[in-house]
Protein backbone atom coordinates (compact mmCIF):
# COMPACT_ATOMS: atom_id res chain seq x y z
CA UNK A 1 0.00 0.00 0.00
CA UNK A 2 1.28 3.21 -1.19
CA UNK A 3 1.91 5.94 2.17
CA UNK A 4 -0.60 8.19 3.02
CA UNK A 5 0.15 11.43 2.23
CA UNK A 6 0.94 13.95 5.76
CA UNK A 7 1.41 17.75 5.78
CA UNK A 8 5.25 18.17 6.96
CA UNK A 9 4.61 19.46 10.19
CA UNK A 10 7.15 22.64 9.40
CA UNK A 11 4.34 23.77 6.40
CA UNK A 12 1.69 22.73 9.18
CA UNK A 13 3.50 25.16 11.43
CA UNK A 14 4.12 27.95 9.47
CA UNK A 15 0.47 27.98 7.78
CA UNK A 16 -3.23 27.97 8.15
CA UNK A 17 -6.00 25.34 6.07
CA UNK A 18 -7.78 27.88 3.71
CA UNK A 19 -9.76 24.88 2.00
CA UNK A 20 -9.00 21.76 0.19
CA UNK A 21 -8.72 21.94 -3.59
CA UNK A 22 -8.92 18.93 -5.96
CA UNK A 23 -5.48 18.04 -5.60
CA UNK A 24 -3.75 20.42 -3.53
CA UNK A 25 -4.46 21.92 0.17
CA UNK A 26 -4.92 25.86 -0.19
CA UNK A 27 -2.97 27.34 2.77
CA UNK A 28 -2.05 30.98 3.96
CA UNK A 29 1.11 31.55 4.93
CA UNK A 30 1.25 32.76 8.42
CA UNK A 31 3.38 35.76 7.60
CA UNK A 32 2.09 39.44 7.74
CA UNK A 33 4.48 40.79 5.08
CA UNK A 34 3.32 39.40 1.94
CA UNK A 35 -0.40 38.06 1.16
CA UNK A 36 0.84 34.55 0.50
CA UNK A 37 -0.50 31.37 -0.40
CA UNK A 38 0.38 28.35 -0.73
CA UNK A 39 -0.27 25.08 -2.29
CA UNK A 40 0.66 21.50 -1.04
CA UNK A 41 -0.59 18.73 -3.49
CA UNK A 42 -1.98 15.81 -1.46
CA UNK A 43 0.30 13.63 -3.36
CA UNK A 44 2.75 11.34 -0.80
CA UNK A 45 6.74 11.28 -1.48
CA UNK A 46 6.16 14.51 -4.40
CA UNK A 47 9.21 16.52 -4.15
CA UNK A 48 9.35 18.37 -7.59
CA UNK A 49 6.18 19.62 -9.74
CA UNK A 50 7.54 18.42 -12.89
CA UNK A 51 7.58 14.38 -11.28
CA UNK A 52 3.52 14.71 -11.16
CA UNK A 53 2.12 13.13 -14.24
CA UNK A 54 0.00 14.89 -16.44
CA UNK A 55 -2.88 15.00 -15.18
CA UNK A 56 -2.09 16.22 -12.02
CA UNK A 57 0.11 19.08 -13.39
CA UNK A 58 -2.58 20.25 -14.87
CA UNK A 59 -4.43 20.29 -11.77
CA UNK A 60 -2.09 22.26 -10.13
CA UNK A 61 -2.08 24.63 -12.56
CA UNK A 62 -5.84 25.56 -12.21
CA UNK A 63 -5.09 25.91 -8.68
CA UNK A 64 -2.39 28.09 -9.33
CA UNK A 65 -4.88 30.63 -11.18
CA UNK A 66 -7.45 30.21 -8.72
CA UNK A 67 -5.08 31.29 -5.71
CA UNK A 68 -3.53 34.06 -8.11
CA UNK A 69 -7.42 35.41 -8.07
CA UNK A 70 -8.00 35.21 -5.27
CA UNK A 71 -4.85 36.33 -3.47
CA UNK A 72 -5.31 39.38 -6.42
CA UNK A 73 -9.16 40.26 -4.82
CA UNK A 74 -8.30 40.03 -1.52
CA UNK A 75 -4.58 41.99 -1.71
CA UNK A 76 -5.49 44.36 -4.41
CA UNK A 77 -2.30 43.90 -6.07
CA UNK A 78 -1.40 43.14 -9.52
CA UNK A 79 1.92 41.71 -9.19
CA UNK A 80 2.38 37.75 -8.32
CA UNK A 81 5.46 35.50 -7.92
CA UNK A 82 5.41 31.85 -8.03
CA UNK A 83 8.04 29.71 -7.13
CA UNK A 84 8.30 25.79 -6.42
CA UNK A 85 11.51 25.39 -4.42
CA UNK A 86 11.59 22.68 -1.59
CA UNK A 87 15.31 23.20 -0.76
CA UNK A 88 14.04 23.47 3.05
CA UNK A 89 11.12 21.37 3.31
CA UNK A 90 11.12 18.49 0.78
CA UNK A 91 7.22 18.09 0.42
CA UNK A 92 5.68 19.67 -2.89
CA UNK A 93 4.52 23.15 -2.12
CA UNK A 94 4.14 25.66 -4.67
CA UNK A 95 3.90 29.63 -3.52
CA UNK A 96 1.85 32.02 -4.95
CA UNK A 97 2.59 35.44 -3.40
CA UNK A 98 1.58 38.71 -4.20
CA UNK A 99 3.91 41.50 -4.28
CA UNK A 100 4.62 45.33 -4.55
CA UNK A 101 7.02 48.18 -4.65
CA UNK A 102 8.66 48.85 -0.86
CA UNK A 103 7.34 45.39 0.63
CA UNK A 104 9.85 43.75 2.94
CA UNK A 105 11.58 41.80 0.68
CA UNK A 106 11.38 44.14 -2.45
CA UNK A 107 12.88 43.37 -4.83
CA UNK A 108 14.07 40.27 -3.88
CA UNK A 109 12.33 37.07 -3.44
CA UNK A 110 10.45 36.45 0.00
CA UNK A 111 12.33 33.34 0.21
CA UNK A 112 14.50 33.50 2.94
CA UNK A 113 14.03 37.16 3.32
CA UNK A 114 13.94 37.14 7.27
CA UNK A 115 11.60 35.95 9.86
CA UNK A 116 8.14 35.59 9.17
CA UNK A 117 5.92 37.68 11.31
CA UNK A 118 2.39 36.32 12.39
CA UNK A 119 -1.09 37.86 12.09
CA UNK A 120 -2.65 39.34 14.59
CA UNK A 121 -5.23 36.89 15.30
CA UNK A 122 -7.89 39.50 14.82
CA UNK A 123 -6.67 39.92 11.01
CA UNK A 124 -5.74 36.49 10.23
CA UNK A 125 -9.29 35.36 11.11
CA UNK A 126 -10.90 38.42 8.91
CA UNK A 127 -8.33 37.09 6.19
CA UNK A 128 -9.59 33.55 6.11
CA UNK A 129 -13.14 34.33 6.56
CA UNK A 130 -12.61 36.46 3.43
CA UNK A 131 -10.58 34.18 1.36
CA UNK A 132 -13.24 31.16 1.97
CA UNK A 133 -16.12 33.57 1.25
CA UNK A 134 -14.54 34.27 -2.11
CA UNK A 135 -14.49 31.08 -2.75
CA UNK A 136 -17.72 30.40 -2.44
CA UNK A 137 -19.80 27.53 -2.55
CA UNK A 138 -21.86 25.39 -0.21
CA UNK A 139 -19.41 23.99 1.89
CA UNK A 140 -17.05 27.11 2.61
CA UNK A 141 -13.83 24.35 3.49
CA UNK A 142 -14.64 23.11 -0.09
CA UNK A 143 -12.93 24.75 -3.23
CA UNK A 144 -15.21 25.12 -6.45
CA UNK A 145 -14.38 22.66 -8.87
CA UNK A 146 -11.44 24.26 -11.08
CA UNK A 147 -12.12 24.15 -15.09
CA UNK B 1 -1.44 46.05 -35.06
CA UNK B 2 -0.11 44.49 -31.77
CA UNK B 3 3.48 45.66 -30.53
CA UNK B 4 5.90 42.92 -31.66
CA UNK B 5 7.87 40.60 -28.97
CA UNK B 6 11.09 41.74 -28.66
CA UNK B 7 13.25 40.34 -25.73
CA UNK B 8 14.54 42.52 -22.85
CA UNK B 9 17.98 43.37 -23.33
CA UNK B 10 18.98 42.38 -19.24
CA UNK B 11 17.80 38.95 -20.05
CA UNK B 12 19.30 39.21 -23.48
CA UNK B 13 22.62 40.73 -21.54
CA UNK B 14 22.49 38.01 -19.09
CA UNK B 15 21.45 34.78 -20.93
CA UNK B 16 22.04 32.70 -23.91
CA UNK B 17 19.45 31.96 -26.60
CA UNK B 18 19.64 27.72 -26.90
CA UNK B 19 16.74 27.49 -29.18
CA UNK B 20 13.13 28.68 -29.77
CA UNK B 21 10.57 26.36 -28.45
CA UNK B 22 6.63 26.35 -29.87
CA UNK B 23 6.17 29.43 -27.15
CA UNK B 24 9.01 30.51 -25.66
CA UNK B 25 12.94 31.51 -26.51
CA UNK B 26 14.69 28.41 -24.17
CA UNK B 27 18.21 30.34 -22.70
CA UNK B 28 21.23 29.67 -20.87
CA UNK B 29 21.56 31.76 -17.77
CA UNK B 30 25.21 32.56 -18.23
CA UNK B 31 25.89 32.01 -14.46
CA UNK B 32 28.21 28.90 -13.54
CA UNK B 33 27.28 29.01 -10.50
CA UNK B 34 23.87 26.94 -10.81
CA UNK B 35 22.92 24.85 -14.18
CA UNK B 36 19.93 27.45 -14.61
CA UNK B 37 17.88 27.84 -17.77
CA UNK B 38 14.93 30.88 -18.83
CA UNK B 39 11.80 30.32 -20.89
CA UNK B 40 10.63 33.70 -22.31
CA UNK B 41 7.35 33.18 -24.02
CA UNK B 42 7.43 35.42 -27.70
CA UNK B 43 3.93 36.96 -26.00
CA UNK B 44 4.32 41.12 -26.08
CA UNK B 45 3.21 42.45 -23.03
CA UNK B 46 3.38 39.18 -20.44
CA UNK B 47 3.98 39.91 -16.89
CA UNK B 48 2.42 36.96 -15.32
CA UNK B 49 2.17 33.69 -15.85
CA UNK B 50 -1.54 33.62 -14.84
CA UNK B 51 -2.00 36.22 -17.85
CA UNK B 52 -1.64 33.83 -20.32
CA UNK B 53 -4.71 32.06 -21.80
CA UNK B 54 -5.04 28.65 -20.95
CA UNK B 55 -3.35 27.16 -24.61
CA UNK B 56 -0.46 29.27 -23.74
CA UNK B 57 -0.38 28.23 -20.06
CA UNK B 58 -0.14 24.80 -20.93
CA UNK B 59 2.60 25.01 -23.55
CA UNK B 60 4.80 27.25 -21.51
CA UNK B 61 4.26 23.96 -18.72
CA UNK B 62 5.18 21.74 -21.34
CA UNK B 63 8.27 23.64 -22.20
CA UNK B 64 9.01 23.59 -18.27
CA UNK B 65 8.63 19.96 -18.40
CA UNK B 66 11.06 19.76 -21.78
CA UNK B 67 13.34 22.15 -19.82
CA UNK B 68 13.46 20.21 -16.26
CA UNK B 69 14.27 17.06 -18.59
CA UNK B 70 17.24 18.71 -20.43
CA UNK B 71 18.68 20.15 -17.02
CA UNK B 72 18.62 17.39 -15.21
CA UNK B 73 20.37 15.36 -18.02
CA UNK B 74 23.15 17.80 -18.51
CA UNK B 75 23.77 18.53 -14.78
CA UNK B 76 22.96 15.02 -13.17
CA UNK B 77 21.08 16.67 -10.52
CA UNK B 78 17.97 16.07 -9.60
CA UNK B 79 16.26 18.48 -7.09
CA UNK B 80 14.75 21.68 -8.83
CA UNK B 81 13.86 25.43 -8.57
CA UNK B 82 11.19 26.83 -10.54
CA UNK B 83 10.45 30.50 -10.36
CA UNK B 84 8.53 33.11 -11.99
CA UNK B 85 9.38 36.57 -10.52
CA UNK B 86 9.82 39.17 -12.65
CA UNK B 87 10.17 42.13 -9.84
CA UNK B 88 13.16 43.66 -11.58
CA UNK B 89 12.83 42.43 -15.23
CA UNK B 90 9.03 42.67 -15.80
CA UNK B 91 8.50 40.55 -19.41
CA UNK B 92 7.05 37.17 -18.74
CA UNK B 93 10.44 34.57 -17.84
CA UNK B 94 10.40 31.24 -15.75
CA UNK B 95 13.11 30.02 -13.57
CA UNK B 96 14.47 26.72 -14.03
CA UNK B 97 17.14 25.85 -11.66
CA UNK B 98 18.89 22.74 -10.78
CA UNK B 99 20.61 22.68 -7.43
CA UNK B 100 22.45 20.91 -4.61
CA UNK B 101 23.45 21.06 -1.22
CA UNK B 102 26.24 23.41 -0.81
CA UNK B 103 25.89 25.40 -3.76
CA UNK B 104 26.26 29.18 -3.84
CA UNK B 105 22.73 29.80 -2.61
CA UNK B 106 21.97 26.90 -1.14
CA UNK B 107 19.30 26.31 0.88
CA UNK B 108 18.27 29.93 -0.23
CA UNK B 109 16.96 30.94 -3.39
CA UNK B 110 19.11 31.66 -6.41
CA UNK B 111 17.44 35.04 -7.10
CA UNK B 112 19.33 37.81 -5.40
CA UNK B 113 22.13 35.55 -4.39
CA UNK B 114 24.72 37.79 -5.68
CA UNK B 115 26.46 38.84 -8.82
CA UNK B 116 26.59 35.96 -11.46
CA UNK B 117 29.73 34.40 -12.47
CA UNK B 118 29.85 34.15 -16.39
CA UNK B 119 31.13 30.93 -17.61
CA UNK B 120 34.71 30.57 -19.17
CA UNK B 121 34.14 30.94 -22.96
CA UNK B 122 34.85 26.92 -23.84
CA UNK B 123 32.45 25.60 -21.03
CA UNK B 124 29.66 27.22 -21.80
CA UNK B 125 30.09 26.75 -25.53
CA UNK B 126 30.25 22.71 -24.46
CA UNK B 127 26.92 23.26 -22.57
CA UNK B 128 25.26 24.83 -25.24
CA UNK B 129 26.25 22.31 -27.72
CA UNK B 130 25.21 19.45 -25.21
CA UNK B 131 22.09 21.19 -24.48
CA UNK B 132 21.28 21.39 -28.43
CA UNK B 133 22.42 18.09 -29.03
CA UNK B 134 19.98 16.55 -26.31
CA UNK B 135 17.07 18.87 -27.80
CA UNK B 136 18.04 16.70 -31.25
CA UNK B 137 15.94 17.37 -34.42
CA UNK B 138 17.09 18.07 -37.29
CA UNK B 139 17.25 22.11 -36.63
CA UNK B 140 19.91 22.18 -33.68
CA UNK B 141 18.23 25.50 -32.98
CA UNK B 142 14.37 24.58 -33.17
CA UNK B 143 12.98 22.17 -29.93
CA UNK B 144 10.80 19.28 -30.80
CA UNK B 145 7.18 19.61 -30.58
CA UNK B 146 6.03 19.30 -26.63
CA UNK B 147 3.81 16.80 -26.22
Amino acid sequence: MPAAFELDPRLAADSLLVADGPLSQLRLMDDARFPWLLLVPRVAGAENWVDLDGASQRLLLAEINQASDLLRAVSGLGKLNIGQLGNVVRQLHVHVVARQEGDAAWPGPVWGSGPRQPYPAERRDALLWALRQRLGGKDPTRLPETG
